[in-house]
């Protein structure tokens, strides 16, 4: 036995247990019996603080320094557990003990607060993860930038800098699509009630249709939208709203976006840290280019219009051309997740400048309200009316998830990216998608990003798959023509 | 911090991770994509590696030596942990290796021997299995009786003389009630298919009805029926089949019985060696009494036909007298787990004695099914067919489960004398069981025995609770005299 094979028996054992943790969490959200809670916690706690010991195991230092890479998987693995031991390392143990306390803590309190409207209700605890996370920013930095310290959990190999300059390029063009479609007629609605069974079945059938595998992943209900686990275990959750059957189809689609991925990974690197998604990023092109750029394309649309009309009858929407523009319905709202394509990205570029501050020190936390309801207004071109519409909508920051924010729009980059590329390798696209087909495009997707897990750093990932540099040009050229087209601008 | 106190917070989260191994043996049999057999298998290794390594850490034998316990629950946690560590310290780490490799790799031997109805196909591996399980039971005995070191992990306290001195009591008046009942009148059956979403309902009813709390567990189906879990996430599994609503019924009662017991210890225990049942034998109790002295009494039974008439309509029975004969209807059949109330103790008496003499040598593997089937025509009256209905049909000795199954039979004697001392204690009983009410029988168990979890030895457990000494005459007054009447011997 070599250093390395050594230490990748520790790091299967320790991946393996992460799935475990990725189970519990499946279960507390979809079958845990309510009076479970505090149970599940001490499970969970007890459970993590075996992940922890493990990853900041002395034994893996020495591996670490013994360790040769005898090919390029080994190799891939090694900077994979390198980055995370000496990450892990830098974090004081009272800091990590203090950052899981303060954000367990103030999950719970935040999710008050946006009940009660009260925002001075959560400032205390806001102050405090955004105190212990710029800590942990700056150790993991030493020295460098403590946001893209933090930015890296998820997206290594990335700068804000970077990132500033991609979105900067956005914003404005963003902006002055949003403009014009508020000055065109605003596009149709479904009208009516849609059996709750029936959508499920029908977002079954769309699951199927983008290549998630059954066998090896299950389909339930749970409040929020989710994907849960790797390998072989890759379960997914929706909801359904009788009013608004794309909430359960889109929302479906997209985590089967995330779900393919886990699934699509080459098994010789299951229960290694390359049998997972590249970054939140990489994750994010799957499941958004699945969700728009294929699920809500014209041809696909005009599919699943046929299918809806054959289960729910008549809802109001007289063409399979209509139901395209209200699928795509560019309407007014303040929710991130609810957002049309123009409006989602962004959402995410405000979060973004405003976390940097927060973590930079440029913005105090009791003055993150007005910021977020000037910048929102300017961007959006209309006001804020109450907290959980603004700065209390989303759990991130009270989960101290910092620097999470822009992979999403990253990945809506990167997915524009993939979408330009996948049109120019597959010109038959559209005849399939008009018959509910996604299989050529999931095709395409494995086999040149998908199953390769994190075998490459994740933009290396994305230039792989397309052949080229990523830029911003590729969203941007499909929002404006899908969008032109669509409100005649 | 003293020594006690250090040794129970790391005793918690040993059982906490415990508890998390159970969800995965929960998920396992309910949910699981069936593709994700062989990852799970990996997760539950890596899980089990740490249970393994946290139940044998040296820093147990230290703080045992050093911990001094403040009062009774201290006591009785301290002689928890110290039989297990010192039980687990003497069994070599190669020898319990091969222990979990063997007895994984013979389930699946066993489950293809007996779907071939091939003993020859399981003899290798049973062989082996019995070598490894004596050297256990030699290292934990330390010189005294290997069975009995076995046992001793299901039924602490218990030998198996004190057990052959009284399973040898119950045989002759078993078998010769048995003959009786052959010399009878057949019991009458039901006759029809019985809608099985309508049979779950009925037994989530009398799942209710018996205490079962499911605002801390739920119902599912599997394969096979269990409980899983303690504390506030306590959960059973039931099966349906169309023909037999009874199975169904009886089983939800029964793991019911399991699975009260655990939701029913005072929350004080909760994660430490006290908030489980006191061993499988105190368990079995509280699932017969449930099943058997309750729930297939007469005024259950009366209850049940009038609750099943509304559901199911007519299905052959003609009257609540009729319904209770057929609830306790003695039938021939060669499996333990469908045997009624008379035969059910002979399979396990079959068992036990056949076991020890494998563990002591005075059996070979070999000569196994022809005492096995020897055996069963001597106390059955009838001779096994084929090898699935005989020496395969059980998963125990492939898991190596030897000392496990007295256990069965120990819960039914115990649940024959809490039958008698409750029957003593609530004189109005069967005026509320006739009304589908159990609450009362469910209260005075949970009062006198459910609470204090492992506080007691098993059999001071019972004592406790009974306000005497344990024998079998109770449930053999209880058996003849109820089948007496049943079949007017």
């Amino acid at each position: 036995m070599t250093a390395y094979d050594d230490l990748m028996v520790f790091q299967r054992e320790t991946e393996a247990l992460g799935q475990v943790m990725g189970r519990l969490g499946w279960d507390q959200e979809t079958v845990m019996p309510p009076g479970a809670a505090e149970q599940r916690a001490d499970e969970m706690a007890a459970l993590e603080g075996v992940l922890h010991a493990r990853r900041t195991d002395p034994r893996l230092g020495e591996w670490l320094a013994a360790a040769e890479a005898p090919d390029e998987v080994a190799g891939a693995n090694l900077r994979h557990i390198r980055r995370s031991y000496e990450r892990n390392a830098r974090v004081p143990g009272r800091l990590a003990a203090a950052l899981a306390r303060e954000t367990s803590r103030a999950q719970g309190i935040w999710a008050e607060a946006r009940k009660a409207e009260d925002v001075a209700a959560f400032l205390p605890t806001l102050r405090e993860v955004v105190s212990l996370k710029r800590e942990e920013g700056q150790a993991v930095a030493q020295g460098g930038d403590p946001y893209d310290a933090l930015l890296h959990d998820y997206e290594p190999g990335t700068s804000s800098a970077e990132l500033s300059a991609m979105f900067g390029a956005l914003r404005p063009r963003l902006v002055a699509l949003r403009d014009a479609i508020r000055e065109a007629p605003k596009g149709p609605k479904l009208d009516g009630l849609f059996d709750e069974e029936k959508q499920l079945a029908l977002s079954r059938e769309c699951a199927l249709a983008f290549g998630y595998d059954l066998a090896r992943g299950r389909i339930d209900r749970a409040v929020h939208p989710f994907s849960s686990g790797s390998g072989s275990d890759v379960r997914i959750t929706t909801r359904t709203n009788p009013e608004d059957p794309f909430n359960c189809l889109y929302s479906t689609i997209h985590e089967v976006g995330h779900a393919t991925y886990e699934q699509g990974i080459d098994p010789i690197h299951a229960l290694t840290p390359l049998g997972q998604g590249a970054s939140m990023g990489v994750h994010e092109s799957q499941s958004r280019i699945y969700e728009n750029q294929l699920g809500r394309s014209q041809a696909f649309c005009h599919w699943l219009f046929g299918r809806m009309r054959d289960l729910f009858g008549d809802f109001g929407i007289a063409d399979e051309e209509t139901f395209y523009r209200a699928a795509n319905r560019v309407h007014e709202g303040f929710i991130r997740t609810e957002a049309d394509e123009v409006q989602y990205n962004l959402h995410v570029l405000l979060r973004f400048d405003l976390e940097q501050a927060l973590m930079r020190g440029d913005l105090m936390a009791e003055d993150l309200e007005a910021a977020w309801n000037d910048r929102f207004l300017a961007d959006f071109g209309y006001a804020v009316d109450r907290p959980s519409n603004g700065m209390l909508q989303d759990v991130h920051w009270s989960a101290g998830l910092f620097g999470y924010f822009p992979t999403y729009t990253l990945g809506n980059v990167y997915a524009g990216c993939l979408h330009r590329a996948l049109r120019e390798a597959v010109p038959g696209l559209d005849a399939r998608l008009a018959r509910g087909d996604a299989g050529a495009a999931v095709d395409w997707l494995r086999e040149r990003l998908q199953r390769h897990g994190g075998l490459r750093e994740p933009r290396e990932t994305v230039v792989h798959a397309i052949g080229g540099e990523p830029s911003e040009e590729p969203l941007l050229g499909y929002l404006e023509a899908k969008f032109g087209a669509l409100y005649g601008l």
